[in-house]
């Protein structure tokens, strides 16, 4: 691991490149690196290798790998899928550390593809791996470009704290062209493509730990490995870098495209949403998001509280501005009097201005004027954020308009952000270089306040419980209700008074020690859904049970279904809510949890939500907050309130019986879990569970 | 009405403009409007207006307006608030047609504002009104320009088909200098401000007549009267002529900081939305879409169906797109095989490439390449229409790149669009200009292919009940249940099978005859929630429905309620689906019909829709549709499928109600609505219903 992560360390402070197939022509994608390594200023050593070349850019060429005078830090590799291989193995047995491989054909092209990388990384042995299907990696702040991308032509491309990891070439190349254009300050950037061996994670963790990164921007195809991103996502939360993260693959059509891209696997769209709010990373919704929110973190000012003030010159923008941010739950509030008064005082008005936007209309012309009605904004107690808004009057003295903004943030640490109404990039992009985040669209200048709500820490991971005893005679495969109610049992997830019976005589007299209604239910391993074929009966009594357990032990026997191993006389509950609690594997992202609303309605409308393993303090009671019948359950409309607690119990208890018994656990599922009236806990009425071998 | 048209005709093509107030400092806001005129080369006459001037700009300068040697068909008006009344009044002398107002402090600045505004509008007596808090008129493609924005500075104005209608001038100004840059074309613009006289209903009206203009823009703080707007908004759908609307004030510090902008009423937002869907209006969910969506719809290209290919030479800006196709519910499908070996051949494959993106690596760079395949698949019938991702490729040659991606168009006359997927502002304005879409966010080039596809004609009104007889009687304020029941039967709303009683004798008697369990009400107008006093009572029969009807009334009398008119015995009713069926009136948009799923769930997740009235036809099926219910009441995983038809029939029959009472009829509910199983009709089990004197 340490080996590896100072492999990593010479990708970003190497003082020796070596270049494979490095061409004299600069118009070339052959020629670029060389030429980006000189033209960013790059101190160390470059060696240029092509057999057919004496020298490139004034450097002594190499015709082998083998003729290097000594062993690079980082190869970047231009030849083509062909030749890649050999390059590689040359480069690992002169004792390289990273090889950066361009080439695409492998992992993203069919069987035959995936033989390729697979022999690739064969070839690399122990020498780290960028790639292949990459456009490589650069560290602006440091001059260091490893890449033969053209959106590096560029020669006025801002430094600043934002480093970027992709997985895609091109989009890394998008983000760093619209930054560049909009005055956002880059620091490093990589692209992992096929990840045949250093991933998205490695890079995160990377920036991480970078003194120069203050945010971490991820464009993510698909997570490899859900414990590197996690580690990795973490380290960044501690070290109070945000994280913000697009993920590509909501839809079907996405996915499918993703897949084709670089071979990535993408799972559940809504399992990697827990991912990213469990790790605390920043979700961009669209993916102009993804340099907008960087943007705005990027300044470190964190939003103390709801309430935006929102200076402007120009009505209209300022009421889009108030709308979004109230569409986002955001406050837009009444000034105080004494802000009132100061602007009011400013503007030359008699009554104190506490209207909110503040339509400051053709005074926020004068540079003196803004600047201090800035200044009182930020200093009012009553406000914990304000947006300035860019008018056309503007246009005419950008600069004079740019300063007048800056000056007024200069005395407060409140976040201050600019909207930008009319088309001015050359505004936009100055304000952005000022350190004063500026967006052209109204909906972003609420998402990235949003955003920058302080927010507290990411949950210490939840306490498992040490003394459970789990029986050690579970079979393979689904187990009977009652095997998996003992199982339940044992973790903490108790059900409904039940007794296990085989006669009619032994069903009667189990009813009569319920006593009220009960259910009778078939126990079997073989009968996945028991309702479907007449083995649940709901209602009955000491009365009727026996005669029912006769009826139902015929009608299995004529739908020729096995054996059962017994019934289940189980006390009928009434009363309580519905919630269903379950259990799974995503296939790529590992093991959940999952809490919905019960019954039909709530399954249409999809109210339900889920956590990966681990869980964190705090997050089952999240759970059961995020679910639009959270009213009814705290007691709506004189109903009564039900043992939140409880549920929030189960809920850990089912996440504490996963995290004990591992892989082995393949599905559980509490459907339906009575959650019944406050201080009278929760009740399974049902229970399945899929244990592997 | 004539007049009052053939004066806006006089706005749009004026022989002769009077401009009071005009400076002959052109750098001042004065100086402007005679300059634009000429600069834009209006071919009338010019007068300008000012004591202290001789002439401006080379044109003779009038005194006053009393000195104008005719009357002019428009003034702009650029006095200030104090002074514009007057002018107005002598310019209504002169025989104007249209006064343009620029001034702001009318009905936006408070009461005396209002006042002043009042004063403004009868100075102006059959003169009609643009403004006051106006930036003015312009027709670009005419060159005509009656403002004084600075946002006319531009040289370089596309010309094109997109007239704008702005309730802010502020908006107006961003979308005409943001459409410039990306080379959308425009036709007629103009602010309404305070809308003392002409209203955006008025220029929709007017841009829906208007033989230049092929797309109608639409930013909206709030509209003042639903039916001219419900008028000049079918009136643009009857043209072909496609909608665009803006609507501020989704939240309430929007709704807010609208009012304080110019003075509009904010409505309920959901209700706006139910508006422009039933006069086939286009709502633009972001601003941006403001102007993404005119520049789709002006290229007149409709999709004929759902399914989109995407060409690329970047892989991961097509999966960007193909993701948010399929988010918005379009489909990026596998290509045919006739397709994919087309595509083969021009790419020198062996195999046909059927996938979808279709990525073309560094074959994308060839024009001719791109071209043919762009051919290729709009020719393809499984491919409705393609969106082209311009990579950074095409950075190098950009006139090359966006002229092979025109000629692969010109072909067929399914929609293309491109996504450009570096910064690349010159590329968007130059596919812009010559024809082609292009955008710079992926979510946005699925929006507006979303917004492309082919949709139906808006339905004619539901034909309304013309012998239904309306009891005579009807009392004032809230009836009691069995009158509600009696007028919603009247109109063909039938209840639950009931009797009317007095006494506990009464009550046996009608249980008896009705058979089965029943429910027990109290009759009152007084008593609007029966329940809360103990006024219902369920699950009754003819055994102890006589006792239940004698300690209600005991009940009622102990809480000191009025002597109820009587009680009600109805038929308990089971077994089918709970819906809520109501009108009301919002108080800006008028009288409308609300559909909601029954039940504390369905109300916590917010599950209804609603219409405002006249519905059309079609318009109670499309509710039905719209619910997440709908799927249960479509019967559900075995489940009984129940009575939509009857539904269907409930609803247009309350909106007959509706329209049949007019003003009357101030509020009704039927609360639970019963839905039974199929055939068997729906059967209100509750109704409230407040009427107007």
């Amino acid at each position: 691991m340490t080996q590896q992560n100072s492999a990593l360390d010479a990708l970003w402070m190497p003082e020796s490149v070596a270049v494979v197939g490095a061409s004299a022509d600069p118009n070339k994608t052959g020629g670029r690196p060389v030429n980006y390594l000189l033209k960013h200023g790059f101190q160390g050593k470059i060696w240029p290798i092509n057999p057919r070349a004496d020298e490139i850019e004034g450097l002594p060429c190499f015709a082998s790998v083998a003729d290097l005078p000594g062993a690079p830090d980082v190869a970047i590799v231009l030849l083509g899928v062909e030749r890649a291989e050999a390059a590689v193995r040359d480069l690992a047995a002169k004792g390289c550390r990273v090889a950066i491989v361009l080439a695409s054909g492998y992992g993203e092209a069919g069987e035959e593809g995936r033989r390729r990388q697979e022999g690739l990384r064969a070839a690399a042995g122990d020498m780290r791996l960028l790639g292949p299907n990459t456009i490589g990696a650069m560290d602006l702040t440091r001059g260091i470009v490893l890449s033969a991308s053209g959106a590096l032509e560029g020669d006025n491309i801002p430094k600043g704290g934002i480093s970027v990891a992709s997985q895609s070439g091109g989009i890394l190349g998008a983000l760093l062209s619209r930054g560049a254009a909009r005055g956002i300050g880059f620091c490093k950037l990589a692209s992992t493509g096929n990840e045949a061996d250093i991933d998205i994670a490695d890079l995160i963790e990377a920036y991480a730990t970078d003194d120069t990164t203050t945010v971490i921007v991820a464009y993510i195809e698909g997570i490899r490995s859900v414990e590197k991103f996690r580690h990795a996502a973490l380290t960044a939360r501690s070290a109070g870098k945000p994280l913000v993260v697009y993920k590509v693959g909501r839809s079907e059509s996405g996915a499918r495209a993703a897949v084709s891209h670089t071979g990535a696997m993408a799972g559940e769209d809504r399992v990697y949403d827990a991912l990213f709010r469990q790790v605390g990373a920043i979700r961009a919704e669209t993916f102009s998001d993804l340099l907008d929110l960087p943007a705005m973190l990027a300044s470190k000012r964190e939003l103390p509280g709801k309430r935006i003030a929102i200076l402007t010159s120009t009505g209209g923008a300022g009421s889009l501005v108030a709308d979004n941010c109230g569409i986002l739950g955001l406050d837009v509030p009444e000034l105080d009097d004494r802000t009132g008064a100061v602007l009011a005082g400013l503007l030359g008005q008699d009554a104190p201005m506490t209207g909110n936007p503040v339509d400051v209309t053709l005074a926020g012309v004068e540079p003196a004027i803004m600047t201090a009605a800035t200044e009182a904004l930020l200093a009012s107690d009553g406000i914990d954020g304000v947006v300035v808004v860019v008018g056309s009057s503007a246009l005419a003295r950008p600069d004079v308009a740019v300063g007048a903004i800056r000056a007024g943030a200069a005395q407060s640490d409140k976040p201050l952000i600019a909207y930008v109404s009319p088309h001015a990039p050359h505004i936009v992009e100055l304000l952005n270089r000022e350190g004063v985040p500026a967006f052209a669209a109204p909906e972003t200048c609420a998402t990235v306040l949003k955003a920058a709500l302080r927010s507290g820490p990411v949950g210490a991971p939840l306490a498992l419980q040490d003394n459970v005893s789990v029986p050690d005679d579970l079979p393979v495969g689904t187990l009977n209700e009652a095997e998996a109610r003992a199982l339940f049992d044992a973790f903490g997830l108790s059900g409904a008074a039940s007794h296990v019976v085989r006669t009619a005589d032994e069903a009667i007299k189990a009813a009569r020690k319920l006593g009220g209604p009960v259910v009778l239910k078939v126990l079997s391993r073989e009968i996945a859904h028991k309702s479907d074929v007449g083995g649940v009966r709901v209602g009955l009594s000491a009365d009727n049970v026996g005669a029912a357990l006769t009826e139902m032990a015929a009608t299995l026997a004529a739908r020729n279904l096995p054996e059962p191993e017994g019934y289940l006389v189980q006390a009928m509950l009434r009363g309580g809510m519905e919630m269903i609690l379950g259990f799974r594997h995503d296939p790529q992202l590992g093991p959940l949890v999952l809490l919905g609303a019960g019954g039909v309605q709530a399954e249409l409308s999809g109210d339900s939500t889920l956590r990966l393993l681990p869980l964190a303090e705090g997050d089952a009671r999240a759970m059961v907050d995020e679910l639009r019948v959270k009213p009814l359950l705290d007691g709506y409309r004189g109903g009564p309130a039900h043992d939140v607690d409880a549920l929030v119990a189960a809920i850990e208890a089912l996440a504490r019986m996963g995290a004990a018994l591992g892989a082995r656990l393949q599905e559980a599922e509490i459907n339906p879990l009575f959650v019944m009236q406050d201080g009278q806990g929760v009740a399974a009425a049902d229970g399945l569970i899929v244990l592997a071998d």
